[in-house]
């Protein structure tokens, strides 16, 4: 009854849900999974668990409870071939346990695997299946797929507006527009972001922890941008834990002994050249962020942040929480200059609230 | 296997069913579509098909193939019992007939009904249900509804906006925001609105027609608010066919002249006292339309009238056609003074926007 392709696209599917059970502790590997099956019984399952800890594929062959000889693999991922990193190459090993399939979703645009990995899986006799829900695999490790291929975060910009477009009802005063339901899904956002983004203007406004407390997950990296080095020392983000997660990005010319006192309480600043306009080049923290392994970024505001990333295009999504209230008066969740053009991709209910995602077009 | 209740549920929706097809043409009346069952076969249907031609139930009496002594009938609506009306009376039809049961989704909240078809019914010794399906009953006639209880029109509010909340990109400059399935069921809402209201800055910017044409239907009533009278005779609601639909208000002290020649051009004129900020009163203007008969209202814009209906809730649901910009600068929907909180009732998808229907609170 069921063809090849629909039980490859089957155990496909199980890897995916294999692979996210990695979601915010691999960066900046990909999230992978896999299965081995023989004779249409899966006999091992293994995902990739946490950042430097063993491969998906190893994992499922450690798991298998009998002899893999003559197994399909199922991976969403291209096995590695390569043996510059924290780990043994998969490929040797597949081969090794005369594995007679491998089922890809997607290949690894690492340019030190990137097709390789499946030449010398067939070189070695062993069939090879890819492209199998290639879109499902994409949308899976699109932070690492962008981050890899085009060297810099996958950037989602989270805004929580009225239906008139308004983030508060005035500036320098906190509105809380969205619903409980909205709330936790930032905040699971937060726990698969590497990083989350926000202004100097709304740590000073909102105070905001920037961490993970309505749901389970570990925290992202805050960044700040804060280029004259105004917020207190007392915000939330520089005296609760985890202080070695604040970054702050700020001009040479901030005051050097905020600076130290920053560091000393275990902040990490990053001190750029200003703009002629007196501001922080984002490309330029992008670029460092680039560097620091930062796969994924979340920029949580506000208005004058939102602006420059949408004006500048540096977004692969936005992501709209509009809460069922017009504000009338308020501060706009942005202003940019010239009509952009987006692509609506999906849209949920979040409570009383609505999210809108919306793509590039 | 079905019970009762089932097959009650069953032929009150094929009631609802026929009931729309008189959509926009029976008003001030309202949707009643009627289905008769013997012996569980459907032996006659019919619906109130046009202000003035006979009920729904009287079509079903006409249509039905056979004796319906003994009958149960399905009527979305309480039959009626008064007679100062265009058609005789439904209940004496009905017990002449010898129906045995006769099932309701909801009474008639007209003074001269609100039960007293169901007692006369009963007196007569048939089998009364009511109260079956009565929220999609509610749903079906909510103009009616509305019209009948509160006498003021069913007023929705339309506002094709960006994602943030604008509608244009500059005043006086139309700008094109929502696609072509948007536009198409802007012309559907047309078909079934008993009116549709402007403010006098659209009909200069915009110089829409008002009119339904990418759907099949008739052209509701056009309400033009314009206090100077300052929009052109050339505009296309006064220039083409059906000017006798257009309906203007305006001060009492606007030009005779130009009242005279709009007049002459078959356009109703409704002159009013202005309020004391040279502003036509809402409330009058409604009160107005009201004793017109019309009881339902599409309010399409611009920025100064949604602001007046919404700041005063005078509206029963608010249509947000969001298409996928950003514009950035440009003119917001609205600018009301006070954070109003509405609750969001349904959302869809029209081509590459987002319908977001909401409720007041």
């Amino acid at each position: 009854m069921n063809s090849t392709y629909q039980l490859d696209k089957k155990y496909l599917k199980r890897c995916f849900i294999l692979a996210k059970k990695g979601a915010g502790k691999v960066s900046p590997n990909p999230l992978v999974g896999a299965v081995i099956v023989k004779s249409g019984i899966v006999i091992g399952e293994g995902w990739h668990n946490k950042y430097g800890d063993s491969h998906a594929e190893v994992n499922a062959i450690t798991n298998a409870k009998v002899n893999i000889s003559g197994a399909t693999l199922y991976c969403n991922l291209e096995p590695c071939c390569h043996s510059k990193k924290q780990t043994p190459p998969c490929v040797p090993l597949l081969i090794e346990n005369k594995i007679s399939r491998v089922v890809i979703s997607n290949i690894d645009p690492n340019k030190e695997v990137n097709g390789r990995g499946i030449r010398q899986l067939k070189n070695a006799g062993i069939q090879v299946s890819t492209g199998i829900s290639e879109q499902e695999g994409q949308e899976l490790n699109k932070y690492y797929f962008k981050y890899v291929s085009k060297k810099i975060p996958y950037i989602s910009i989270k805004i929580a507006q009225s239906i008139d477009g308004k983030i508060s009802e005035s500036k320098n005063k906190q509105t809380w527009l969205t619903g409980e339901k909205s709330v936790k899904y930032v905040h699971k956002l937060r726990s698969v972001y590497d990083a989350v983004l926000v202004g100097a203007n709304t740590i000073k406004t909102d105070d905001p922890q920037l961490t993970v407390r309505k749901v389970k997950g570990r925290n992202p990296i805050r960044i700040i941008i804060d280029g004259k080095l105004s917020i207190s020392l007392k915000s939330k983000v520089i005296e609760t834990d985890d202080t070695q997660n604040t970054w702050i990005f700020t001009s040479k010319s901030s005051n050097k002994r905020k600076v130290k006192s920053l560091t000393e309480n275990g902040v990490k600043v990053f001190q750029l050249k200003s703009n002629e306009n007196n501001s922080l080049s984002l490309k330029k923290i992008l670029n460092i962020l680039t560097k620091e392994k930062i796969t994924s970024l979340l920029v949580e505001g506000g208005a004058d942040i939102f602006t420059q990333f949408i004006q500048k295009e540096l977004f692969d999504e936005l992501i709209v929480l509009q809460s069922p209230n017009i504000l009338g008066r308020g501060i706009y969740s942005q202003n940019i200059q010239k009509l952009k053009k987006l692509e609506l991709l999906s849209t949920s209910k979040l409570g009383e609230d609505i999210k809108l995602v919306y793509g590039k077009n």
